[in-house]
């Protein structure tokens, strides 16, 4: 395998491109947009500086940034290619286009992967030539410091194509899941929204504020889950394991579920939030906050390392 | 303020002991069990050298140590105490037993906090003297490495005991947040009952196995979450900031919470997860994988100590 393309040069495909440049020598960046393709250029350069200086880039930025190369040519673009990622709008129109076009073109055996957070595989691959070759990889943003990547196929994705590109995501070092069974949100997002939900109710309804709310995560519960996933977390919270923890806790959690009315995301729901953390950041300081985020994550990434190198995974 | 009083020798009382050592010149641990006061010496003392060699502690651990004394004699314990933190069994009868006897003879303007996970002050204060003293100053496991305190008062708390116990725990450079009315399972237990839910549903209707659900949170989701909230995290994930998020991906959300048919924490419901855990793991293997897991603790604890510094918090 040599060829990797990306359909889309935004954020999303640029971070993707890095990625895939650690382990591949061609990595194509394709977009019709002009600016798309120089604000790539420019902004892998600067990523891969940032990157290196942390270590976590093997290759000098000069030379590393050599394997990746963009253009507006979709034809040169999967030319002799051994995986397309689409990081296109998240639109199910724009996407069925791109994935109509590509499944016409590229050679029926190479597996086409999507970016998108919400669209699924059976219907994004509905009506094509080729929906066995289709299937969700869901990165998260950016991929270059997040490495989980949900594999999401349809009931149509050949078992063999989920094994390749399962393959890929531990050969380019992110980690994968399989999704077994379409489903809204995938895992990441409703495990997210599962927490979301919870925490706006207990801040519009005034059991808290969402600066608290906030430190309740990143200097309590987040700890152990950047490095444990919840199920490990509980095992070890009680002697006998998982079901010792069910038997002790579970009618407390159970409990704090049914209570738990599902509220309308409208604007009632959301205000304090909204209006608690602008008393923090002006909307413009949100651009250098979430400058100072990717430089914790960078961080976090170096530190993670090296922690499962000192004391294993 | 001199002197701090802790009721109970066994985890949670070691640990805050160590917390509160960092800043006070004398700490008295109390246990009524002489195998629990032998075990603390020689726990203290190896959990202080852990900690030293990775520069979590000031004073070297001989000397840190000396500002910490064990005793059985609880009047000595009190004598002259500026806050008592109580570490007792998780039972209602013993925790309203310690409460009276200390109640009755600990000067009224002391204030005294529960480490109770689960037990409201209103509950186990209630028909004592001084229930204005009384609160639930709750620590993660161990409080030397999660620094997150929730502070849960009952109507009948001294708002002057809040902000005092708030003001302590500041300076023994834990995070209090103030839980502002009484709910069961207070904010962080909430909000990781509802995560754990959603997590238990997906896993035991076949959406996914137990390890690729971890995968999701260690590899995700649990990253931003180390050192940003999930508030200040979708803020900064859409260019309105939070009002846009909760537009965009609302109905989502809201979608995912509404299917959420709460479960009963019965065996069917944890069966798949427990077995698979014992597929990595024996029991008997837990025990070496917390020693693991609290090694990356300290690991994780420096790390963002060192990042607060670099790229501010």
């Amino acid at each position: 395998m040599k060829k990797i393309a990306i359909i889309g040069a935004g954020m999303i495909g640029r971070a993707w491109a890095i990625v895939f440049a650690k382990k591949f020598k061609q990595v194509v960046l394709y977009d019709t947009d002009h600016k798309a393709i120089e604000n790539s250029i420019l902004q892998l350069s600067i990523t891969t500086q940032e990157l290196y200086k942390l270590g976590l880039l093997n290759d000098e930025p000069n030379i590393f940034i050599k394997k990746i190369s963009v253009t507006n040519n979709l034809k040169k673009a999967i030319e002799n290619v051994d995986y397309i990622q689409e990081c296109g709008p998240e639109n199910l129109e724009i996407k069925k286009d791109i994935f109509s076009k590509l499944d016409s073109i590229v050679d029926k055996s190479v597996a086409i992967g999507s970016s998108t957070s919400g669209i699924k595989a059976s219907i994004f691959s509905e009506g094509l030539n080729h929906p066995e070759r289709f299937l969700v990889v869901h990165p998260v943003n950016p991929p270059s410091l997040v490495p989980l990547v949900e594999i999401v196929p349809s009931e149509f994705t050949d078992k063999k194509i989920v094994e390749f590109v399962s393959g890929l995501m531990n050969k380019i070092e992110q980690k994968p899941i399989v999704v077994k069974k379409e489903i809204d949100g995938f895992i990441l997002n409703r495990l997210q929204g599962a927490l979301l939900n919870e925490a706006f109710k207990l801040v519009s309804m005034g059991y808290v504020d969402s600066y608290d709310l906030d430190k309740t995560v990143k200097y309590g519960l987040g700890l152990r889950w950047s490095f444990m996933g919840p199920m490990e977390t509980i095992d070890l919270n009680a002697p006998g394991g998982i079901s010792d923890y069910a038997k002790r806790y579970g009618p407390i959690y159970q409990n704090v579920a049914s209570e738990l009315e599902v509220k309308e995301w409208n604007e009632s729901f959301y205000h304090k939030v909204e209006f608690e953390q602008r008393q923090i950041r002006s909307l413009d300081d949100n651009i250098s906050r979430q400058k100072w985020r990717d430089k914790r994550l960078m961080a976090l990434a170096k530190h993670k390392k090296e922690s499962d190198k000192l004391f294993g995974e």
